[in-house]
């Protein structure tokens, strides 16, 4: 079996393996990859591990506040045991032990125009609630996600995909719920899954899932999962889905053409993370920009899928792309009297009563994005993205 | 008496009115200012307001989590009522009633490169806990801090001056208390203070102040406290200060033979709030991006003091200026050998032990800002700055 992954990393550094090929009979892959990044090693992952001994064996308490030196002189707290209940962050074990969920309330600055949770906050929270979940487990050892066992094999995760799934965006003040957990991804990769639901009513707000396969941290090769991982991450695993996925859609890589392009985007200081690499949150800050301003105020993104390549360093001039899947005249971009041209070219039972609505909820807005680094020979590719987008119901202009 | 004042908007809003004067005898100011200011009538501020009467007659509830949809289609979820305690925020009122303090653990998308709080986090964060106070008072009409009094005289506070001074910034999953409350600042204005505290130790990581004034939402003069304001917010003030300060010194304001600028800096989609206006947060990344990357590298601003003059549009094209206040060469901008050249100048008994440290903690580093708006004819000035700067502990090359 040889199984196509491409690697990258979550949720800031990403790491260069195209389409590398992970052969069953080696603990690490052969093939050879760009070994011209930079990496400070260390590494944010939201794998959460313990094993099941461990688990069985630990009694509840709640996270020691005692903040110690390490070597550098930086300030630590991260606990030592596992913890099962975060009476601080609201987190507390689920799923019989190896599911993590936190009680969150949007904050102020966390919401949008709309006085709704920016696409921002709410990947932020992602990231938050699994390394929270990582950190409750006690085997955090430098405070980015790598297992004991990682470390002594020099691996750390890099996320291949991501995608997110939002009916409803909280408001400020908000409470919500954010259930994460783990779940095998073929033989040596990792799925985490998220859902975050309303603490009043139970309703589920947004879905997420992500993909992780294991780097060598120096080769920067992938890897197998060595059987001393295995056997700390295994027993975590949980077969439950955050998202039913018959067959993942390939997203396709898009060139010169494409309708929008945003050129020379240069990070800044302070989109950079502590490994000097362009946060991951930026990255959907650079796609979505080149979505027309008319499409943005009007409609509310409801899914974005991201399939990592490579990371974006502080020095690298990147390129947004994006293309409309379908004619954007159906969903904002208009003369003023368009809407009435369309209108007159349905059928008279799609535009009675909700039947507009309907037609135009069923064909959501899609683009296609991708992100490159424009390089002196060709441009590699960061992130290749797929978003949907609705409707708001606010600015609805057939919702009578 | 006439006091002079400059306005502004906190934290994302600011008014143009350039050293208006209150007038005692006059319910507005009648001094005109600058009308041609877009603005969506809602505003963010941190006042925290209830009548003495209200406050002993309320008993403790906790914040109910019904979500109502209001005139525009969007879920609310403000209380209406005054409470004691947020369990979901950990929030809860202090000083006798008319204070505010909440827990917060320190996220992992909150801190930066050295895996400390960010200054943006942290001005995020007075921001989430002054609109918490206001919102724990059950009065938050629209969201956006104005009193019940305040909206029936069409007033909005706008911020003057903000002032922070942060010893050590918490690090990662750090658990600290952030207390609030609010003073009389002069007849018609108020001070916000602000205290974040080691929830552990109890040690002060940082003080905050700040200054506000009313506005009229019409016709953006200055105004005098009504006393129906009054009666609502005068209450809750306390003597209490944060900062000590004996006079305020003035910032200058820098002109095109500044050091250091920026130019042509624009804000983008997801620079504005919801009233289409530059964040606070981003006129302080927009500040600090002027410093040379040697400077921002070993050192951590200790202190920011910000004079708001006029807000920032979408449209605008904003410069960053900035002045050094004295030799950068002393604190990091240096030539290889420099430090030795200064260790040779300087006398015995500063060498010795911690005295160089002692010298150069002694001697921070500062320097003037300005944004300002590139105008056709003049150059609007949006906020002037200070800031101070001192040697992070681990890049210390004296520190032995």
């Amino acid at each position: 079996m040889r199984t196509m992954v491409t690697t990258f990393s979550y949720p800031s550094s990403t790491y260069f393996v195209r389409s590398c090929s992970i052969r069953e009979n080696h603990d690490q892959v052969k093939q050879p990859v760009n070994t011209g990044i930079r990496t400070n090693g260390s590494f944010r992952s939201p794998i959460k591990v313990e094993t099941l001994s461990k688990i069985a064996g630990t009694t509840s308490t709640t996270l020691g506040q005692a903040v110690t030196v390490d070597e550098n002189g930086l300030r630590q707290n991260i606990p030592t045991k596992k913890q099962l209940v975060d009476p601080h962050r609201q987190g507390l074990i689920t799923e019989g032990g190896v599911g993590y969920r936190q009680t969150v309330v949007i904050r102020s600055y966390e919401v949008g125009a709309d006085k709704t949770a920016t696409l921002e906050s709410i990947l932020n929270l992602l990231q938050e609630t699994a390394l929270n979940h990582v950190w409750m487990s006690g085997l955090l050892g430098d405070g980015f996600g790598a297992t004991h066992g990682m470390v002594r094999n020099d691996l750390i995760w890099v996320v291949s995909r991501m995608q997110v799934l939002i009916d409803y965006y909280p408001i400020w003040g908000e409470v919500v719920e954010i259930d994460t957990w783990v779940g095998a991804s073929g033989k040596n990769g990792m799925r985490r899954d998220w859902l975050i639901r309303s603490q009043a009513t139970g309703h589920i707000f947004a879905r997420a899932t992500s993909t992780w396969v294991m780097m060598n941290r120096k080769t920067r090769r992938l890897s197998k999962m060595p059987e001393e991982v295995r056997a700390e991450v295994a027993p975590w695993f949980i077969e439950k889905q955050a998202i039913k996925e018959d067959a993942q859609e390939k997203i396709v890589k898009l060139d010169k053409e494409a309708k929008y392009m945003n050129s020379d985007l240069k990070p800044k200081r302070s989109d950079l993370d502590m490994n000097q690499h362009v946060n991951n949150v930026k990255y959907v800050r650079w796609m979505l920009e080149t979505i027309p301003d008319q499409i943005l105020e009007r409609h509310q993104l409801s899914s974005i899928t991201l399939e990592y390549r490579r990371e974006c360093g502080s020095s690298d001039i990147v390129q947004s792309l994006c293309e409309p899947e379908e004619d954007e005249k159906l969903h904002g971009v208009v003369e003023p009297d368009y809407c009435t041209n369309l209108l007159n070219g349905l059928s008279s039972d799609i535009i009675n009563g909700s039947g507009v609505l309907t037609y135009l909820e069923q064909r959501p807005l899609r683009y296609t994005h991708l992100l490159q680094i424009k390089g002196e020979k060709q441009n590699d590719e960061i992130v290749r993205g797929r978003t949907r987008w609705k409707r708001k119901i606010v600015t609805m202009p057939f919702s009578t």
